[in-house]
């Protein structure tokens, strides 16, 4: 609209220009549907429940996050996670660590003394990458990117896409959850866990397992305080979050599940939805960007009372 | 390194072929210098000082938070937030908004009251963009982008511009400062500021006037507490985080100011700071990026005792 064209191909390169009509003293833009349009606009069949099974609940001091896990791109992890949680390895654990446009990281503080593993591997092989084939859900964006081929979304999580290697990945935008590894690439387990808080730390992709996406509660674990330690690590034990439990949605009586959707990121609607964000509309905005980062691509969700 | 070429030509595509390389199973990266060896290496005359008519203390209850103001790009509005700084508009003042991945936003609570302005102007014409001729200082990255036809620094700021309109910007990468503004282009003043806490929102630049970056403090910003009423703004009075005062670092005497350094942009020394994140080196890191995000470019600051 106003000269953007929705088209692929044209996205491409509407930054270079929108720049040169900023420059030429474009007129005002007219206004165009917002992203809380389009969510108002959306129907029933745009939007899916959270599957329990892959769905944790942690609960913190402050409240309740609750964690979207993405089995396709991670099987392994997100098996032995699923295990941890129902052997109740994560109850009575911590926040561990709050490091400024970064990460904050929860699992084990006692590292003299740490907490036994029941049934649950202790190291898995990294799960960095899938095969593109295991990804049927993928849809790109136009939006060309600086660290991938090719990025969109696989239904709900952000991802990036390599036809050369025929390999897909989860990418390091604010919010997903990854797992803490030491320096070897099959040393981690999902005993800890990490999440964005800050600008997409994208170099972390294909070097770092990614398991999942915050869908609620992301507030209450980015305003922990920051650690002074080296990497946001908290240097005295009482600065540590306690983590009441963590919990399988499945193992949550109904009553007391979180009853959240999201929108199906296949959809027409949320083509509209990104594009709404890539293209804002007057009269606020003056110059519309004509592109959008894979980070900054909302992916709309609701509470279904 | 590792065959990732430092040549800015190839570093364009290097990503791609980070990525093919990592598909056919490419060896350990060989360690290579890390961001903080290269400040470790770095020389003297590789820092420059804080200006102190250019620097605001902005005294939460937390502490202090500095920021740098950038004039060659918001003239207008730097001159009138130091003539409201010397006024003590901001002395009593609060945090007025907290919005998660968002920005971090203060001025007046009190909207039927407002505090009245002294000589400071009510708004400005916006200063979204500058012509390229007076951002003498820009320093281009090789590295793509989706927002703009070319990225770099300019003297400690991230910054852009477009050769074909002849304007330059900053840009909003975390912590940067900018000034709030209603539906009209020139209806700021400096009087409320917000500093971005999540994944750069960039398609507010050449949309809005940036005028600076926190150069310390940003954990007191991000952690505040997000607000529940729409776009994070708080919805009782007590929600407000006080500002106790707003001073310019020239004002502060001598020994009360905070003495920190920025790292030049247009150094041959700068340039290995963003290769160490651009290419890290094993052997942690098992797949180099190959490129980096302007917004994920880091700015070193040091703290001179």
């Amino acid at each position: 609209m106003q000269g953007f064209s929705r088209n692929h191909k044209m996205a491409m390169c509407a930054g270079a220009l929108a720049a040169a009509m900023a420059g030429a003293g474009a007129a005002e833009l007219a206004p165009k549907p917002t992203l809380a349009d389009v969510i108002k606009a959306s129907k029933p069949s745009d939007w899916r429940p959270l599957d329990p099974a892959n769905t944790m609940y942690m609960e913190l001091p402050a409240g309740r996050v609750v964690i979207e896990m993405a089995p396709v791109f991670a099987p392994a992890h997100v098996d032995n996670i699923r295990t941890l949680v129902r052997e109740h390895y994560f109850d009575g654990l911590a926040v561990i660590r709050s490091q400024d446009n970064w990460v904050v990281q929860w699992g084990d503080p006692d590292e003299k003394n740490p907490r036994p593993m029941k049934s649950a591997k202790p190291t898995l092989k990294g799960e960095f990458t899938i095969p593109m084939k295991n990804d049927t859900a993928f849809v790109r964006m136009p939006d060309r990117d600086g660290y991938a081929p090719q990025v969109g979304h696989s239904n709900g999580f952000p991802s990036a896409r390599d036809p050369k290697s025929g390999r897909a990945w989860l990418t390091h935008c604010y919010g997903m959850v990854g797992v803490g590894r030491d320096t070897g690439a099959d040393s981690g387990s999902g005993s800890s866990l990490y999440v964005v808080i800050g600008h997409g730390p994208r170099h972390l992709d294909r070097n770092i397992t990614v398991v999942g996406r915050v869908i609620s509660g992301m507030p209450l674990l980015s305003t922990i305080a920051r650690g002074p330690g080296p990497m946001g690590f908290y240097d005295k034990p009482e600065m540590n979050v306690p983590i009441a439990s963590v919990k399988m949605a499945a193992d949550v009586p109904e009553a007391e599940r979180s009853k959240f959707e999201v929108m199906r990121t296949e959809t027409a609607t949320y083509e509209k939805a990104v594009e709404a964000q890539r293209n804002r509309g007057g009269p606020w905005t003056k110059v519309a960007a004509g592109y959008i980062d894979l980070c900054n691509a909302p992916i709309p969700v609701r509470e279904v009372k």
